[in-house]
Order: structure tokens, then C-alpha cells, then sequence
């Protein structure tokens, strides 16, 4: 099949994002709260700030940043189980927590931040795939509405937010690479990967796994290709949100 | 102090409600899916639906209807830890799903549904005093549109969807009977009570807690009618969204 | 169906309470110790102390109460599960903790209790309807003599106890108003309400659902005198077990 | 120190027990419910019976019986937090459950039960030392009237109930055997045993721990006559019970 | 059935141990490291040292020991489910965990160890019955080497070490009393018991049970008499492990 | 600092794997149970099989294959507490659970398998870096024995087993790209990547982090080449131990 032959659902070209919205100030309590969406999926990614730091960074003089991903019962297709009633969080959760985690404080400098510590929740409302890279994506946003907070406040010594990051997938579908793969690309992609990376295009995060296929290094460069150039767009998003 | 001279923070009178929105369609997976907002509480109402029933009502030819309750961690002031960290569903949570549960099942005809099972997800986005009152408002409207895409299926057997159920709270502030308490009175009235009521006036639920006073059967039947008054403006705007 | 014609199954009026007995010093470890029976109801109400208060009253000046109910697996007709087993506390269990405590909050001013802490353990030991408010009931006697002991050892500054608190069960059962559930009539009642009053006949809380049907004012109108009348009893049975 | 000089701060003899009292028929709704107390030990031992065995035992013919023991939170001189509440059991009781089930399982003849369950559960109200060999020999009274229950209902093939089966513990204290030790002597002893005992005489299980000191063989055999001669006396006590 | 038509199907004498192997220094981290053989029973048996105690130990000037016993999932003929991923520890697991920490506090002083914790791990990486056994044998030598590190990192106050302690199981097969069974004995003997012994013989546990037969006082000698032929043996073994 | 000048701490050339071992029939239980060594890490990896299928694969045709990692206590230089004992699955050990499983259902052709279940369970003995890429090559080994044993027995009706699968770490070390990182370089290292690899060099997985500092394409680039020269050593590695 050649690639005038091949269409995505949803009309796209191969290397083309969803639309993507970043609404700041989605709601009011953390000192940031953003709603991000790309296309159908929709997480809700806030920035909660507590004076202290976690045992093992005390007396250290510097902050720290942590991240917990979720998924309402509901966002999906078929409804989940909610993790809180099951007693029991999902390896899957645990993982893209960590993932959100390691790339946000990319973002961060930790040592400017003084002993605070950013709290990310990032609450997927609605799922089409993508979900853990829209997470990343917005929550750089919140975290710089919650840097800018405690900056007012006075509390934080330095300039701890650095340049944006932003995060989306690739996959291989019907042996062509796509950009930004809703849940019905996602759940039949030959292989699928997620790509972390700062506004000068370097890598802060690279997920790729051969689900049904193995890959092979042209394929992994192709790939990477495209995941810079929806990485880039992302953060022109990102920068324009927070100047709007 | 006499009425004229007590005035609330946000200007209202005494029995007046705080602004309601009621928004249909919020999420596009789940079968039915409300955002409801009483001032500045949101909450996401989501009804999906399974086919078959719990082992306890296994081949008695009716359907069921059960509710969970969560916050977002961010929803609060203070961020409060996410409960599937902890490993534990607090009690309060626990208190509230069942309520809700209860409250609905009070809208719904099971012995028209078919062993079919609504689940109602409420989940808190932003908490400002009377979650509960606006999960359960939120939910019905929900429950009707969940119960409406049955129908179309052609998988229920009867008219499973009964008259409104809508929910308020009432306290009573430095001695005066308010209706729909935000978190700044709901945490300091003397007496806090949620009554659930359906369109014909008749109560489904009253839990009445004498939080830092107990109160007599005077002020029973002010907070009463109070609540009356708001139930059924409530329920008025539940008609007006299910119309629109 | 008139009055005339409405018989219990155990014969009582329906304004009755079933026997009602208060053992006092029921086991030794505890400061208070009370085996509290209405009918066939059997709940082992404990009151321990521990000097000190809870994180979030330290430094204070103020003392705390806090209750926890359980059932013990063979207290019902059929055997149920250990909850410590199952590794989960059911959500029935924690709401009537709850409830207990708030309860016997309103009975003792903890302003006058120093900075000591009282534990109120209810277990049931027979199930027949009623347990929380028997539980209530009797957790006030327990609670007067931890009370009593924690002044003769001189820990406590002022008067704590304050006038009893106690709790009854009523409901609507074939259309007619009952004092004092046992299984049979709970199990089946329409409406079911749960009332905790003071001496003066305060209401501490109103808890009432129409578990089968709503209900109106006229009914709860009812419902509140019959229980009036209960509380009354019992509080008198409290104060004839605290003289004895 | 010569026996003589030694006493007991109860008074009693060496190889004496102390009183010991089982009350059958304590509650209503298990099959089988014993209050048995040794001194200030007490214990509630229940029988429930359920139809059906656990997966291992299906289709055997045989049926089966299980245990478990619990303390509650106010049983002990110092209030314990709640098994439940803290989301773990502990190893001791844990251990314990095991203990009586397998002492039980000498007293009953599987094959003879059909495939029937018996659930044995033992709640120490009042723990004052010997709170295990206190459930096993109370447990053996329940049993066996719930055996009783089961025939009369007919769904017992054979004769399932054994001869009786006793525990008691024996502990060397100031270089002393002690026969059914206290909390006061339990906590101090150099050596604590439990030893369960069929009317014959026959081992069922022997527990012994040098907790302070080791014991030779000598020591052993002092330990295991005073056991022999506490178990005679309990399985006495037992079937004057069962007789009354 | 005679002794002399009674074979053990390993071909072993009835008094006779496995062939017993002690590898010190099996992994490098832990400050010891021991590798126990019985038979094809593998026990990796580890002490680790960490400055300070518990919390009820504080400020006693004496040191602790506690020990955790666990199986590898694919230990056993069936592999088991892991115990983290259950959720929930095995009954059987606290029990061998709790009777290895009790037989090597038999082999510590510990008012000679200052305020240092000493942490056994006994993981059975293969079992063929007495696995228990093997831990505490194996978890001596462990000991003894992480108590010479201690004192050469000059923490250690006095001379903590004691006489080793040796374990053992003694059973009853076809009627003849067995030493050290492996599982093909151990899952149909009539009588199973475990011996911890120290070096002049003296008992620091005894756990006998009847699981298929009771048993009486002159097997009960025989038992032992095995059981301290063996503990001698595995005694010399564990001097020959310290000394190689 | 050119690469003449680097030196790493154990003398191995930047672009040289630690000494690898493999160690087939490690222990007899499992059908398949491998010792693998990277310098000083070892992992236990063994397979075992059942019949039957999860519920998702139930009536499939085909087989199944999951994987789950756990460090022991004592495997690092601290001890860190026992998951099963804290109740809760670390999320780094999720993780590393689900990429040993989805690395070796790249190695499995399910199809070809039959409705059984292959369990790999990776346990590390010892733990010095590369913990998760030992256990992936040394799986591949276990797995490989365990199809030969379902082969053997008949219950497998194809071939399953596909060519090897290894992984290897690689890392930036003061800005030098490195293979097979020990845990003193894995943790200061600028930049974290492992790669999971098929024999023709195809990748399964890449997984690579910028824990301080951001890779670029380059970097990248080298690490692969350098990882594919690790993998093709590891194949030939597990390849010679199942001739062997």
C-alpha cells in the first residue's frame, strides 16, 4: 500500500496533530488548572503547591515535583473500574505517573525553586488515545501558572521554570507512520511510541515498543521525525496559551 | 440579630440558590453525561450502562442502579491526598455513594429497566459547599438521558424513568436558615442538613446534623420549607436542560 | 388498613419500645463498659482513654471523641464476612462510626476534657435492627463513666459530660408509624429514620429515607413525635443505669 | 525458692485452673454460641453452618470447618487499634486461626459431615492471659450444639461430632510450672506452652516457646502433667455443659 | 508394620537428616549472606544491620532482631501467586516468619548489641519440606556473620553472639518416626513437628501437631529424641559453615 | 574529556558487556528456571506453565504469557522493606513487571501455543544495575526450556517459540555513551536507555530517559549502536546455553 492509497479515520495526514485547545484557569482552587485537549481526549492537568519538601530532599534547599495520572471510571468506552474502590492502582497508572513525573521535572529547576514542592494531577475526563502525552502537554502549562503563583507570593528564590516540554505519540499503522493516534489508530498499531522533548528538540522521554511488530532503525528514525515536528507545534500551543 | 441586618458573603438572600448550570452532553463515552454547577461546586454526572445485574438481583427481572462518589484531589482548597494512593476510601466518601445511590433509586422504576445495570459516576471538579445536593441534581439528569439511549436500543422493557429527584442543603448561619450553603458557611453552621425531594414535594432523604448546636422542631420546619423552595426550583432547571 | 386492625409481629403498640437493658461494668479493661439491649439487639459499648488528642487538635486545650461500630460476623442471621478479612470496611460501618461519633460529640463539652482523647468501640454482638441506636444509646453511659474515672484520677480540668444524648429507630411499616424496628420491620419498612435527641428534646441529628416511598410532612411529623416520645425512655433508662 | 515459698498472686495452687464457666446458647442466630470464660478471660465462641464447602473440598463428599479468632479493640488492659480499621490482620492472629482450626478439625470427623461448612469464629470480649485456650475448649461446645443443629435438620449423613477436645496453657514461672497462666504471669513467664488434649489423653497439638529462657526435658515433662491434668478438668467442665 | 519393612522412598534411615549444605557469603550487599541446603530445600538466608530500633525498643540501650519468611512463587511443585501482588500476607507466612524471629532471639544477647536492629530474610528459593527449619538453621550462620560485622565496625558494644540454635522436623509416617521429612512426607504424615534446639540441648520451640492422628506421650519422646540427634548434626554443621 | 581520558570504575571498555552467565535448571520446580549473571546482578528467571487461559483469552485458541519482576529485601546495598509486608506494589516494580512480559510475547508466538499460560517470574538475588534487562535475557532462556517441556508433554500444538530476545542498558557517563551500566553508573548517569532486541536487530522496546539532561538525535544514535552490539553479544550468550 503507498501512502496516496492510505487515509486515517479522521481525515488527517500522517504527520498532522487533532486540534489541540489549552484553557488555563479551568478551575480556581490550585494555584495552577488547565484543561487540555487533543481532539476527543480531554485531562484535566493541575499544579498544587505545599511549602515543604518530602523526606529524602529536607535541608537540601531545593523543591520538588511529583505526579499522579488517573482515569475517571467513565472516560473510556466501556466504563472502568475506579482504582479507589478496587484498593488497588493499576500498574498501567503507576507507570504513566512516573512518566509525567521524570518529564515535568525537566521543565523544572529545582534547585530555584526552594523547598516547595509542585504537586501535578493529571485527571484524563475523557479518552481517545493520547492521554499520557496531552497529560505531559498540558501540565507544563499549569506548572508555569503555578511557578508564576508562588513567585508572587514571594516564596521561591530563582527562576525555576525552564523551557516548555511537550509530548505526543507515534505509532506505525498499516505500516505507515502517523502522528497522534486517537484510540482506534492506538489499540491497532504495529508499534507505538512516545516521544518527550524540549522546545530545542531534544529528547527528555523516548517510549517505543513493538506491539504486534518489531521496528527497525529506519522506521525508528521516520518516527522520530515526525514526533519532532508534533512536538514543535505542541509548544508553540503551549507558549501561545500562556501568553493569551 | 434580626434578618434584616445578616447579610451573606455573596450577597444572597437567605432562601435564594446560587446560580445553577446544568450542561447535557459533557463527555461523549458514557450514556449519559451532565456537568452541574451550583455557583462555584462542579460536578461531572456520568450514567453508563451494563447489561445484566448484580448476583443479588440475578433473574428477578429487574434492573439496578448503583452511584460512586469521588473529589479530584485538586477540587478542594487544600489539596487532599487521592484516595486510590492511600490505598483506603475515606468514610465521608463511602457515606456519600451510598446516599446518592439511594436518592436515585428513588427515580427510577427498576421493575421497567430489564437486568440492566446504571452505574452514576459524580465526580468533584471544584468543591465549594454542597456537592452531594448538586451530585445528586446533576445525576438525575444523567440517569434520563442514559435511560432515553436505552429506549432506543430497544433493550427496555417499560418506562423505567420516574418524576425528578433534586437535593439541597439548608443550615443555619449565626442563628438564620439558609439555603444551598458554599464551603465558607457549610464549615461553620450550626446546624447542616441535605434533604433530597422529589417534583411532588415528598422527601426521599433528610439527614439533618446539629454540627455545633442541636436544633428544635421550629427550626426543623424552617429548614424544611427553606429546602422545599430550593428542591423545586432545582427541579425546574433539571426540566428546563432535559427539554433543551 | 386502620389502626385497629395493625398488630406487630411481637405485639408491642406502635408507639412502644422493646425492653430495654443497660449493664454498666459489662468487662474491666475499659474505663466504660456497657452492654446495652433492645430486645434482642445486643451492642458492648466501650469507652477507653488515652491522654492525648489527634494531630489536628494538639495544642489545643481541647480533648476529642471518636467512635468506631463494628458487627462481629455471627451477630447476624446469616454469618457475615469479617471485614478485617476482607481487607475492606464496608461503607455501612464507616457511616455509622461516623454517625456514633458525632453523636456523642454533642454530649460532652471538649473544652472542659483537657487534652485527652476518648475512644468509643460498638460492637454488636446480636443483630435485631436498632444497633446504631442502641449503640448511641448506650455509648453515652460508657462515655459518663470513662468520664467519671478520667476526674477521680484528676486529668480533667472542668465538667465535661454533658446532658444524655440518645437515639431510636422509627419507620412507616404497612402505612403505619412504629417506635423501634426489629430486623423483620426494618428490613421492609417504607420509610426508615434514625433521630438522636437530647434531654430537652433537641434534635443532635434527623437521618430518614424512604427506602420503598417517599414520605410527606405529615408523616415526618408523625414519625418526630413517636420518636420524641422514645428518646425520652431511654434517656430516663440511662439516667436509672448512671444512679444504680 | 522452694515450692513452698512460692505462691501465686491468685492464690491458687500450681496445677490449679482457674474458674471456669461456659454458657451455652449466649446468642441467637449461629447454630452454636458459647460465653466461656477462664477467670477473667472471656470469649464468645460461634458454630455458623453454611451449605456447600470451599473449591478444595468440592465434589469430595466431605465437608469442612474453618476458624478465626479475633480480638476486640477494648479486650485488653490498653486499647488496640482495630484489625479492621488498619487494613491488616496481624501475624499473632492470624496464627491463632489456624490454631483453632486445626485443634477443631481433630474433634470432627469430616466424612461423617457431608458437604457442609462450619465456620467457627471466637471474639474475646476480656482478654486476661490464655485467650487461645480458652476459644478452643469454648469452640468445642458451639460445635458440637451445631452439630446437633445440622442433624436435626437432616442434612448429616454420619455422626460427625468426636469426642471432646481441650486447650489450657501451662508456663514456667520463677522457676515454677504454672498451670493456666494470667497476664500477669503469662507476660512474665520463661517458658509458655499450649497444649490441646482429646479425652483420651491423646495429643493434638503442642505449642512450647522459651521466651525468656530455654527448658530441658524434665521441665517438659513437668509441663505436659499439669497440661494433662488442666485438660481432664476442662473437657469435664465441657460435658457438664453440654449435659445441662 | 515393622521398622524393618518401613522404607523412606529417598532411602534414608529413619534418624537420618538430608544431605546438609551451608554456603556463606552467597550474595555480597547484606552483612550476611547464607545459602541453606536440606535436601533439594533452598533457603537464602540474609542479615541485615541497620543502626537504631524500634520504637518500643527506644532508648533501652538494648538492640533488636526481627525475621521475615517468604516463598519465591515458582518455589513450590504448583507456583503459587506472589503475596505482594495478592495484597495480603499468608497466615502461614506471619506464623514462620514470627517463630524464625523468636528462635534466633534465643541466639542473641541482645543487651549486648547496643541500639542496632538486626533484620533476617529467609527466602525459600526451592522447597521440599522443612523449609522452616532450613531458615532458622541457615539464618544462625547468617547471624553470626553480620554480628562479626558489627564488631568489626566497632558498634557493638559486648558479645552478642550466643551457642547456635539449630531447627529440624520430626514426623510420623506409616507410624515410624522420621527426621527432617521432605514434602512427600510431610504432606501425608500422621504427626508433624518442628524442634529448635541450642547447642546443649535445650528447647527454645516446640510445635507439634496431629494432623491426621493424635499422638501420645511416648511418641511424643520418640519425636524428641529423633529431633535432638538432628539439631546436633545440623549444630556441628553450622560450627563447620563459621569455621570453614 | 575525550574518550582516551575515560576510564570506567571496573575497567571495561565503554562499548563492553560485564561477564555474563547463564545458568539453566537452577532450581526444579518450575518447567523452565535459569540463574543469569551481569557482573554482579542476579536474577532468579523461571517459567512456569499452565493450562488454561486468562478470562480475556478464553476460547481464543491461543495461549498466553505474563511476567512479573520483585527484587528480595536484601538484593541492594539497603535493605528495602518487603512489598508484600507494606501491602502495596512499588510502581517501578509494575513497570518493570509489564516491559519483562511484553518483551517476551515478542519472543512467543501465542498461536502457536495452545490455551496454556506461561508465567515468567523474575526474582533478583543480587542487585547491581541492569537488573530489568538480566531479567529479560535470562526469561528468554527459562522460556525457551519451559516450551520444550510443553512439547515434550504434547499439550503445544505448533511452535511458539520465536528467535531470542535480549536487552541490554546503555547510558551516558560524564558525557560518554556506555553499555551495561553497574549500579554506581547507572545512578549519575546524564541519560538512561534500555533496549529490548530481537536477533535480527529489530527493536521490541526502547525505552530511554534524560533523568539529567536531555539527549539529542547524535547521542541517540551512538547509544543504539552500542546497545545492538550488547544484544547480539547476549544472543550469542543465551543461544550457547541452550546448546549447551
Amino acid at each position: 500500500m503507498t501512502n496516496s492509497e492510505f487515509t486515517r479515520a479522521d481525515g488527517r495526514a500522517t504527520d498532522q496533530l487533532r486540534s489541540v485547545r489549552i484553557t488555563r484557569g479551568f478551575t480556581s482552587n490550585p494555584a495552577g488548572s488547565v484543561l487540555v485537549e487533543f481532539g476527543n481526549t480531554r485531562v484535566m492537568c493541575t499544579a498544587s503547591v505545599e511549602e515543604g519538601v518530602p523526606r529524602f530532599k529536607r535541608d537540601s534547599g531545593e523543591g520538588w515535583l511529583t505526579a499522579e495520572y488517573s482515569m475517571l471510571p467513565a472516560a473510556t468506552h466501556e466504563r472502568m473500574p475506579r482504582e479507589s474502590m478496587r484498593g488497588k492502582v493499576k500498574g498501567r497508572t503507576h507507570e504513566i505517573s512516573r512518566l509525567v513525573g521524570r518529564s515535568l521535572r525537566a521543565a523544572v529547576d529545582l534547585s530555584q525553586l526552594g523547598e516547595n514542592t509542585i504537586q501535578l494531577d493529571c485527571d484524563v475526563l475523557q479518552a481517545d488515545g493520547g492521554t499520557r502525552t496531552a497529560a505531559i502537554t498540558g501540565a507544563y502549562v499549569a506548572l508555569a501558572d503555578a511557578i508564576a503563583v508562588l513567585k508572587k507570593r514571594g516564596v521561591v528564590p530563582g527562576e525555576p521554570l525552564r523551557a516548555p516540554v511537550a509530548a505526543v505519540s507515534v505509532g506505525v499503522i498499516d505500516g505507515h507512520v502517523c502522528l497522534d493516534l486517537p484510540y482506534e489508530e492506538d489499540s491497532r498499531a504495529e508499534v507505538d511510541m512516545n516521544v518527550v522533548m524540549t522546545e530545542e528538540g531534544r529528547f527528555v522521554e523516548i517510549q517505543g515498543t513493538g506491539e504486534h511488530a518489531e521496528f527497525d532503525r529506519d522506521q525508528l528514525n521516520e518516527l522520530l521525525d515526525v514526533a519532532t515536528k508534533g512536538c514543535k507545534e505542541l509548544i508553540a500551543a503551549q507558549k501561545a496559551a500562556l501568553e493569551g
